[in-house]
C-alpha cells in the first residue's frame, strides 16, 4: 500500500465517492498483514515480491509455527517452513494431515494449490554428497514457487571432470544455483562456463579454517568469474527465491 | 573447447577426413587464447559467458594493461579496463585515442561495435552520493556489455520517502542493482518491495565498525528479503556482469 | 562515597565531633555493599545509577544466585536475575514463593515494591517472532524499574508497511527499543523517521554469516540514520536499563 | 509522506475537492526532498527525526559537497559537514564566506538560525587528548543543533583520580558521552557512577591490537554497567545527534 | 579425459575407424566415475593424482557412507573414511565384516590389496599427547596409501631437549609432518633444523585465544622458517596425502 | 642439557676419563625425560623453570592422564592437572586415593611435598562471581607451586567502590592476578593505582559481542595502564605461573 | 588521594584543627594532577605505580606535546614520549636543548635526574633485526626509569643455535622481554628454558598472514610454556613498565 | 651444534686429546653464526636446512641490509634479499656492482657460485597477470638454490581452458607451485589433476572481501584436493624454498 499506483487507486476511490476516508485507511491496513501478537503475517507479500511469506523456524516455539500455519491455511496458499525440526513438524501435523516433512533439507512443505510453471527450469549444482540438505532446501523453495528443477549432485573440483560430463544439463538451464562448502571453488569454475545467471551458495561444510562456511563464501564473493552473486552461508531458501524471480522474467 | 558438443564436431571433422589429428588437436588450442607471456587472453570467453574478457587493472603495469588492449584491438570487440588509474589511461591514449576514461567509475572503455541491446532495462539504485563510483562502475560495464541503464541515486533509508518516490522505476526494471554502503539496509527494503532480482552491492563508504565494507556485505548476506544475491564489496563490474546476463536472457 | 559531596559530609561530621576516624571509614564502607565472599553485592547501585543491582545468572551456580536472592531480600527492593535457566529458578523458589519465571525472557523477578511510573512509555519494537527472547527481557528489566512499556513484535523490513501500520503508537514513545537480527535493518528505517531516541539490541537471530548476531551488531552501529545508540548482542537487559534511564529523565 | 496522519490530510483535501489527484501525489513528494541528480537533499528531515540533514563527506568530491551547501543554503537552515578535509573547506568559503572549519574535530558549519536551546546540557568526556577530534565532532554536532555542551577531557582510567575530581558536572549533566580509545574503561567506570544515560564513543586511538578501535568498540558493547549504549567507532557525529534528542526530551 | 594425450588417443581411434563418435564420448565419460545419484564416485583419482578417492563423513548419513562403500568395493581398492564416527562404523561393518575402526583417528579402513612401498619413510611429530587425534589420521592415512610412517609423538617446545633426543629419526625421514596446536611453534623449530619438507598441521588443541587452531594455524603460516608448507586445522588426512605425495617422487 | 655449563661438566666427566662417550649421550638424554609412547614427560622441567610439567587434560583420554599421573608420583613430585572433569578424576582416585577435586577450578592436585614458600603473597582479584572457575585455577596453581594467595573476589567497576575498600590488600601483594569477562575494565583500573606487577586474565564470561572473551582480552592488551600483561583468556594456569614465578623472585 | 590511608590522614588532619573542610578537598585534588585543557597531566603517577606519566604521541598535535613536556619540566621528573616523530620533536627541542630523539624507538627522552638502579638486569631479546624498533622502545623505557639493561638482538628459532649461545646471559636476568615478529615462536622456547618471567611482545613484522601482528599476538597468548604473558603488539613501553616493575621488587 | 652426531664428534675430539674444553665451546659457537650486533647471520644454516641464510628486507634499514651483504660476500655463498626496495638495492649496488634488483618481484641477488642443478624442473603457475610478482619471487628464489624452473602465467579458472592447453608442462614437474589471489580455486583445480605436491600461493591480489588475501588462503586451507599445502600470503620465498626442497629429493 505504498506505492504511486495504490496511492492514486485509492485516492480516486475517495474522489469518486466510493469509499470513505475512515475505511480508505483501514483497507490498506487490512489488505495486507494478520497480527497474531506475536506474529505478522504479510498477506500481501506474494503480490509484492512474486512468492508468500515463508516461515522461518530458528528462534521460534513449535506452537508458534503451528499458529502461523493454521492461519495461513485460510489465506489459500501453499505453505513452506524452512530450518524445521521433526518436533516442530509434528505440532504442524496435528493441524494439517498432509503436511510434508523433508528430513534431509528441514522442510515443512503444505501444497495444496497449483502454481503455472514456466518451461525453462532451474539446475542446482553441489559439489559434494554433504552440501545435499542446502541444495535440498534450495529446491524445494524453487519448486513450491512453481518452478521445474534439475539436480545435479557431487560434481566438485576434486573430480572436475564429473563437472564436464554434465555441464550440458548447466548450461541449457535458466539460471544455475551453485551449492558448494569447503573452497567453494565450484562456483567460479561454472560461472566461467556458462552465459547464465550463477546463484553461489556456500555451506558450512568442512572444519577448521573453513570457520562455518566463511572460506567458501569469501572464495564465492571473490569469484574471477563475472556473473556470480552469493547468498548466505547455508541459504538454500534464498537461493531458491532467487531463482524464482529470475526464472519466472519475460 | 571442453564440451560435448565442442568435441562432436571435432570427432566428426577427424571422422570426415576434413581434418588430421595433430592440427584439430591446434585448432581447439587456437581459437581459445591468445597468449602475450605475462597474459593469455581469453579470445571465446564471449562466447561462453556472454560478454567479453575485461581487463582488471590493479597489480598490471600501465605497459601491461596497454599490452592487452593492443592486443584485443585487433579482435573486434569492445573493450572494458576496470579499476584503472589516470596514469594506466594514458599509456592506453598513446595507442588508441578513442579511449574514455571515466574518473568517478575508474574504467577506460573503447566501443567500437555496437549491441543488441534489450527492451528490458538495469536499475542501478544508491543509498548516497559516496556510492557513485561503485554504480557508475556498475552501470557502464552494463552499458557496453549492450543494456540500457536508469539510475536512481541517494534514496537511502535515512531518508526513506526518497525511495518510495522513485519505486515505480525500480519495479519496472528487469532487474536491480542496489549499491549502499554503511549498514547497507536499502538492499532489505528493495528485495520486501519488488518481484525482480536484486543483486546487492556493499560499498566501502563508512568508518570505524565499517570494517571496510564488512558491515554492509554481511547485512546483504543476512538480508530478511529473500530475492537478494550479494556481489563483492565496491565490486560494481561483477554486479554489472550479472545484471547483464539476467537482463539478456528470454 | 567517592564523590567529593560524601566526602564532605563526613568531614563535616568528624569536624563537628559527631563521628570517630575510624567509625567514619567503617561507614562509608558498611553502607555500601555487602560481602558475600563470592559476591559483594552493590547495596547502593539503586542510589548511584537509579536500578537496583541485578542479578546476571551465567557462569553462577544455582545456589550462589540464590543466596544473593536471600541477601537482597533483606533490603526491600525488588529483584532480578537475567540469563536464568528453570534450574536457577527452582533453587530460588526454594526460599521464595512469589519468585516469578519469564521463560521466553529467561528472568526470574521478585517485585514486592511498587516503583513511581511516569507517563510516558518505552516502545519495544521487534523486527520478527524469532526476535521476542530478547525483546521480552527488554520490556520485563523496563517494568520492574517502573515503566509502561508499548510492544510492538514482527515488524521487520521484508514487509515494510506492518511497520508504517504502528508507527504512531513508535512516534509517540519516549524512547524506543528496536530488537532485530539478521541484517538489522529495522532501526536505521526507524531512525530515519523519529525524532526520539532509539536504542538498537542486535540479536543472535540468524545463521551463517550473520556470525552470531555480528552482522545486526555492525549492521546497527553504521546506521545511516543518526539518533541511534546499540548495546550488546542479545543484550535486553541493558537495552530496558538505558530505556529506564531516558524514560526517568525530566 | 508515510504516517496515517499524513495520509488523512491529504485524503480529506482531495474528498474537500480541495486538491486533484495528481497533484496529491505530487505535493507529497516535492515536500520532502530535492533532487540535485547525484544527490537527493532531505528537506522534511529536521521535522521527521528533529535536526537537518548533514553532510558526510568522505566519498564525494569537493564539487559535490559545495553544491549540496549551495541549495541548502536556500533552505534557511545551519549547515553542517562532518568528516570534512582543508580542500573541501576551500571550495565550500568560495560559496559563503561565513563558513567556519575547526581542524580538530573536521566539521565545516554555517550557523545563522539560532535554536532555542534547553537549560539542561551534554557532558562530552574524553579518556585522553587523542580523542579530542571525535570529541570534537560530538561536541559541535551538539551545539549546532542546539544544545550547550560541557567539556571534560583527558580523565581515563590510569589517573581515575582525575575522573573523580571532575565526577560533580558529569552527574549533572542530562546526557554524558564518554569518547574513548585503547580499552575504551571510562565507558563502564562513569556508567555504574551515574544514574544518566551514557552514550560511549570508542575511538581509533591506539595501535596493534587495538584494530582500529575494535578493542574499545567492544570494551563498550560489553560494558558491565547498564546504562550505556555505543555508536560507531570516532563517531562523535552519531553520539552528538543521540545527545541532542535526549537533551531535548521532556 | 581432459588432457590432449587421452584426446589424441581417441581422435586415433575414431580417425582409424574403431570407435564410433557416439561411443567415443560415452566412453571418456564411463571410464572415469560412477553416478549413486547422491555422489558421483570417482573412479579414476588413482591414475589422476596417485591415491584413490577417499569418503569424508561429516555431512552424510551413514547410509550414504555405507552406500559408497559397498560401491568401490566392488572397485579392488583400499578404502578409507575420515572423521567418522562409530555410528557411522557400525553401519560399515554390516556390509563388511573387516572394516577397521580407529577411535582415536576417527577413520574406517578396508585394506584389501597391498601397495608397492618406497623404503623411504615419513615422520608424524606431535607438540603433545593432545594431538594424537589428528597425528593419528595422518599416519593411517600415508600407511594405507603404501608408506612407512614413524611416530614421534610430544616433544613441543615447552620441553625441547624431547625433540633433539630424537632429531636423527626426523632428519633421516623424506618428509615431516608435524602435528601442533596451542602456539604451534613446532614446526618453526623442525623447519630451521632438517633439509626435508616440512609439512605443518595446526589442531585445535588449546582453548581460548587459540580460536579452534587459528592461532596455531596462523604461527605456522607465519614460519620464519623456509621450507614449511601447512593444511587446514586438524587435517592429518590432507597432509598424509601430501607426505605420500612427496615420498612416492623419485 | 642445551647450556654450556651442561656441556662444560660432560665434557670435563669425559677429559677426565670418568665417562664414556656413549654413556655421556645417554646419561643427557635419560635424566630429562620419560617417555611413555603416547608422552614424554619433562623431568628437569622444575629445575628449568621453576616448576614441574602440568597435565593439560583436554584432548588426553582419562586414561592417558591416569598413565601419565601414576608414573609422575614415582618421581617425588607434587601434581597438577588442570581443566579436568570428573570422569578424570575417577580415573585418577583410582590409582591415589588422596589425590583432590576442586570442581570450581578444574583441578586434580595431588600434593605430598611441601614447598619453601615466600613471605609475599600473591592477590588473586575478580570483577565478578562467575569469573570464579578461572581465579581458584590461579590460586590453586599458584598454591601448589608454594605460594600464599589472598582472593579479592567480586569488586568490578560496576560498583567500583567495593575495589577501593579492598585496595589495601591489594597494594601489599607482590604480584597482582586480575580474572575479569565482559569489557574486562578491572585490570586497567587497578594496573592505574599500585606499583606492582599486574597479570590480567580475560575470562570467557560474557555473551554476544564479547565473542568468547575477545572483548575482555583486546581490552586488556590495549590497557592504558602500563604494568599490566596478559594470559589467555581463561587461562588461570598461566597467570598462576607467572605470579609464582615473580613471587619466587630474590 | 582514593585509599583508605590517604583518607584517614585528611581526617585526622581535620580532626586535628590544622586542615578546614574546603582546604581538605582541594588539597586532595591539586596534589594529583594537572589540568591543562586538553591533557590533565597526572603528577602522582610515579608515586602510585612506580614511573612517572609518560606522554604518548599518536593523536596529539607537535604543540600539544611541546605544551605537556614543558609543564612536566618544571615537575623535576624524567620525561619519556614514545611512538614519537621527527616533526614532534622539533617542537621539542625548540623548548628543550637537551631532549633526545631516538629514531629507531621513535622516543624523545629528557633525562635530568639519576633513578637508584638496581643490581640485577632486564634482558630484552629479539627473534629477528627488524624488530629493533620495538625492543629499543622497551629497553629505552627501562632505562629512564632506572634499570639496567642487557640486548640480545636476531636469535630467531630460524636458527635457534644463536639463542642457546646466549642462554646464559638470558637465565641471569631478573626478568626478560622477548621480542618477536612472524610466528612469534621464540617466546614459547625461552619460556620453556629459564625460570624467570618471561613478558612477551608481538611484533608488527610479517606480512598477508601475519595481520599486522596478530599471528604473533595469537601464539604468545597460546604459548605451551607457563611463565610468559604479553602485551600489546608492538608495545616496547609497556614492557619496558612491566619489567621495571618487576626489576624494582625486592 | 645440536644433534648427537655433532656432540659425538666433539666429545671423541676432546677424548683424544685432540680438544681443550674452552676450545670445544668456542667451536661450537664460532662455526655457527657471525654477530654482528643488530643481527646474528646464521652460517651454517645452508648445511642444515639446504639453502643458505636469506635477507628479509622489511623493518631494515638500507644500511643494515647493505652489511649483512658485505658479510656473506666474504662467506663464499650466492645472496638473495627479499621484498627489497630500489633504495635498499642502491645501497647494496655501492658495494657490490653486480648486485641483480628484479623491480617485479623485489629481489635482490649476487649470484657468484653455481649449484648443482637436478634433472627434475619447478612448475611455478600463476591464475592472473596481477600475480607475477609473487611468482617472480618464487622463481628467482628456486633458481638461485640451483632448480630449473618452468613458468606458466595467466591459467585462473575464469578461462579453465588455457589451463587445460598447458597440463602436460605442469603434470610433468616434480613439484607445483599455484599462485592465485581473489577466490584462489586454481590450487584445488591442479591439486585434483596431477599426482605431484602442490604448493599453494594466495596473493593479496583482489579488493573488498579479499581482505588482503585471507579469502584465497582459506580456500587453499579448505581445498577438497589431497595433495596441496600452502604457504603465506604473497610467501613466494616460502614456496620456492619448499619447492626447492622437495625438488631436491631422491
Amino acid at each position: 500500500m505504498f506505492y504511486d499506483d495504490d496511492l492514486k487507486e485509492l485516492f480516486r476511490q475517495v474522489e469518486a465517492g466510493n469509499l470513505d476516508v475512515e475505511r480508505a485507511v483501514e483497507c490498506a491496513r487490512e489488505a495486507s498483514f494478520k497480527d497474531l501478537g506475536f506474529a505478522k503475517v504479510d498477506n500481501d507479500r506474494s503480490m509484492r515480491v512474486g512468492y508468500p511469506e515463508v516461515i522461518f523456524c530458528p528462534g521460534k516455539t513449535a506452537e508458534q509455527v503451528r499458529d502461523i500455519v493454521a492461519y495461513m491455511m485460510t489465506r489459500k496458499t501453499n505453505i513452506l517452513a524452512t530450518k524445521a525440526t521433526r518436533e516442530i513438524y509434528s505440532e504442524v501435523l496435528s493441524i494439517c494431515g498432509d503436511a510434508q516433512f523433508n528430513e534431509t533439507a528441514g522442510t515443512i512443505t503444505i501444497e495444496r494449490y497449483s502454481n503455472e510453471i514456466p518451461d525453462s527450469y532451474i539446475a542446482v549444482v553441489t559439489a559434494g554428497t554433504s552440501d545435499l540438505p542446502v541444495a535440498e532446501e534450495a529446491a524445494i523453495t524453487a519448486e513450491i514457487f512453481g518452478n521445474r528443477v534439475e539436480r545435479i549432485f557431487d560434481v566438485g573440483v576434486a573430480g572436475i571432470h564429473r563437472l564436464f560430463s554434465k555441464i550440458d544439463v548447466i548450461k541449457c538451464a535458466k539460471v544455475v544455483i551453485v551449492v558448494a562448502g569447503m573452497e567453494g571453488a565450484l562456483a567460479s569454475v561454472i560461472g566461467g562456463l556458462i552465459d547464465k545467471p550463477v546463484i553461489a551458495v556456500p555451506t558450512s561444510i568442512g572444519y577448521g579454517a573453513s570457520f562455518g562456511g566463511l572460506a567458501a563464501l569469501l572464495a564465492m564473493l571473490n569469484s574471477c568469474a563475472g556473473g556470480v552473486a552469493v547468498v548466505n552461508i547455508d541459504n538454500g531458501f534464498g537461493a531458491g527465491c532467487m531463482a524464482n524471480t529470475i526464472n519466472k522474467l519475460k
